[in-house]
């Protein structure tokens, strides 16, 4: 790069390493609200974050962000850039230009409404209250309308939302994907519903005490190669992730003291979006790429850390001695694989994060359709929770008997994140394909994991997907890692297979 | 107030509470990095407290705050203040003067370091290692040493650094003041090494396990009124309260295995901290007023609770039986009247936290000797343990075996607080003077405390100092509450008076 130009670009450096500093405090004082700050300081808390917020947002469309993505978007000084500064400027100019249209004081206004709504919100989860959370709710919705129409429309209302976690992905890419995965996960589900071969789960009932619920989601944290030197495992109303920068990557889960599979699974389940963002190379700190590529390429790794590893037969092989171990009067007499096949029942159930791997999709697509009809379609927020139970009746056969089980169940839409769910299912279906090239690159993948041999995996994603962070749009990360652009089969055909097991679905 | 006055007012306070929110989450990172931060973000963490503090800094500095300083500091403007908005416009101003000679870059630059110092310090504590802390400690002073330059000199150098913690204090009049004290304490402490009745202590060693510990230091926190809704208790290497704002004030503590007492009174004295911020007026919130008035005055109430309640006789007479029921195989077998003479022996001893009420205050004045070395007399950071050694040897007739248990025992100076350590001695002095008034107001004072009913306490506390946060100088508050100026003979009557019966120094 020329001097005068790598001058620029140092001073560009600063800029973004400040807005980083935001983001690490923004995130910690978001970790901090849900992990156990008193509730008292919660009213000015929410203006801190709302304060610190708008100076980010002020840096975001600042005339030197303006300035600086002008510079170097222009062909020969664009030319000296090295591929990751290029995607900077692409990124940084992207959401420039967005947010132009957006004062700061409008920002901090819905920033702090933001942060109450979440209080709100966990108080109107305990308390089966959702009355007492609408208003938040329609503000929140309101907000996003008058973004929506700052940010400007292309195709609906609701793909300008959609763009915001998943690049290029619109409602018409949507429906079609989401068509094609249906189309073949339904009679999937009802040849298991079918089946005469039922596990039993029965014995993954009872009390589980939350201390060894606790140590044994540790262990299995640093058997995946979680570093706890650059991360913590704390307590939350609703599990997650935080990379607040890429040596402090911390982890939530909640546990339940009557079922020991939601905890442990959500350890790995968040285990996997920490892992990503542990790994992402330390050449990108201090840049806005130093973040998963998408919330899609993120869920992928959570899920594939989830359900591809942690509810494979191969993983209880290797780990159901230690399950046993911890709680012997619930385990002693259980075979390991019953254990195997009671984790990957199929059931119509309330609560998507308990979900199973294949009507999972089906929580997701009533969320999709759910806020597909409040931007598109003008549906009131008072009328959700007759829409989210409607919905549950014809697509899962059950409804919800309290809002907290029902419409008050995640905690996303309380921080104004529509348009999120849809990357849990494209996270499934970029899992799988990355899966399938795992499998072949490391075709002795059954027998590392069944000896607890995990991390040639961890590296593995590492070097395929995990050092680049955010330098590659997730349609260049799947198609440089499988040789194709994202294809629902993979999923489909990998759960095929593992419930045609399950369930022997070959009987004759 | 006029219309546009109130305007311009309206204003001004947007700015006090952009700087409260900044002040509120660099109080949160730096709470998070000594209570459980993943060391591997500690670098890129002490940069982003570095940048929000820089940010803060300019806000201090910037033209709006010299503009508004200057307007509200007419006298036609002024005339229409209130006295808290007086207060803040004074303090504002002063900080104003003052920072104008220092660059945000360079204060910044101070931050970053005085960060990184401070994680350099638990590291050296921990491995004994002076040599590592030195370079980090002698850039500190450096840095200091360059501000008392820009700041200005008035009388002595140390003079401008005592400033800082308790307004118009001077080595002038500290020289006095501790002179008179010391020509007090000296012959008090003659009398009682040569007394024959020396409690006996040895019961107080041991084991004790630290969450029987930690439950009955939350046990003691609810007794004197703190709120674990607006605040909660975490470990940190060294004990410290933080008031994030008055809905939230945390308090450390530090469980040493064979040491019972301790973390005990850490818990009062870091509580009786945050009883006073916690009970700040809900009026003064988003204000520099929310916070204590001066580090005297916050010390003041910190030392009450821990000693002047929780060291005497009438508060064991309530508690003692809670503490046998949890300690039983230690204390079961010892009366209360000897545990209460145990934990008020006088010892010359090498921790200035762990000391008693008396020779605590040479503590202080070994502290307040070697900080006047450095500043005034231009004492090197590499002969710090050199001096500190021989310092203890004289006053103390002990002689530290390791840096950890001499030099590096404090955090205070890796974070550049010097001119703090004054303070403590002076919050006794303070703490004894409102002690006497407070015993005339509420002359059940010691039944109050033998039957635990420790809230009408509370209560004087928050009328006559708490609600008043910074609305008043430390000055103004002693005198208002009771009657006169600082007057070290309250300390020395109240210590007289304490061990003269404790040591039985009455017997012929």
């Amino acid at each position: 790069m020329e001097d005068q130009l790598q001058a620029q670009w140092n001073d560009f450096a600063v800029l973004l390493a400040k807005m980083s500093g935001y983001r690490e405090a923004i995130g910690l004082l978001h970790w901090d609200l849900r992990t156990g700050a008193p509730r008292k300081g919660a009213e000015v808390r929410a203006k801190t974050i709302g304060m610190l917020s708008g100076e980010h947002f002020k840096l975001e469309t600042s005339p030197e962000m303006g300035r600086f993505t002008e510079l170097f978007s222009q062909p020969e000084a664009n030319a000296q850039l090295s591929a990751a500064q290029r995607k900077i400027v692409e990124d940084c100019r992207k959401e420039y230009e967005r947010s132009q249209s957006i004062s700061p004081e409008k920002y901090e206004e819905y920033a702090v409404l933001a942060a109450h709504s979440e209080t709100m919100w966990e108080s109107a989860k305990a308390e089966n209250d959702f009355a007492s959370f609408e208003p938040y709710l329609s503000k929140i919705v309101a907000f996003k309308q008058e973004f929506i129409d700052s940010w400007g429309v292309k195709g609906t209302r609701y793909d300008t939302l959609l763009d915001m976690y998943e690049p290029d992905l619109t409602v018409a890419k949507l429906d079609e994907i989401f068509g094609k995965l249906r189309s073949r996960l339904v009679p999937l589900a009802e040849k298991i519903a079918a089946s005469p071969h039922q596990p039993d789960a029965a014995f993954l009932e009872g009390e589980f005490p939350s201390d060894r619920q606790e140590e044994f989601g540790l262990f299995l944290l640093k058997q995946m190669g979680y570093d706890f030197e650059a991360g913590r495992l704390d307590e939350s109303v609703h599990p997650f992730a935080t990379g607040l920068n890429p040596g402090d990557v911390r982890i939530t889960t909640n546990y339940v003291l009557d079922n020991v599979t939601s905890s442990l699974f959500s350890c790995l389940h968040e285990g996997g979006h920490a892992l990503y963002e542990q790994n992402i190379s330390k050449d990108l700190v201090g840049t806005p790429l130093a973040q998963g590529a998408s919330m899609g390429i993120h869920e992928s790794q959570s899920r594939l850390w989830e359900n591809m590893i942690g509810r494979s037969r191969a993983f209880w092989q290797r780990y159901y001695n230690d399950l046993q171990s911890r709680f012997p009067d619930k385990f002693a007499n259980v075979d390991m694989e019953d254990f195997y096949r009671a984790i990957n029942r199929v059931e119509n159930s309330l609560i998507r994060i308990d979900a199973d791997e294949l009507t999972y999709n089906l929580h997701i697509i009533i969320r999709y359709e759910i806020e597909k009809l409040i931007f598109n379609e003008g549906l009131q927020v008072k009328d959700l929770p007759e829409v989210w139970n409607a919905k549950y009746k014809e697509y899962l056969g059950v409804v919800p008997p309290t809002d907290s089980l029902g419409v008050l169940q995640d905690v996303h839409w309380s921080g104004g994140d529509f348009g999120y769910f849809a990357s849990y299912s494209l996270g499934n279906m970029y899992a799988a394909q990355f899966l399938n090239t795992l499998r072949k690159e490391l075709p002795e993948f059954d027998s590392l994991v069944a000896s607890g041999n995990l991390l040639p995996i961890k590296e593995w994603l590492t070097e395929a997907i995990y050092r680049y962070g955010m330098s590659e749009t997730p349609s260049q990360i799947i198609e440089r890692v499988t040789g194709e652009p994202l294809n629902p089969d993979y999923l489909a055909d990998y759960l095929e297979q593992k419930y045609t097991d399950i369930y022997h679905l070959d009987d004759h």
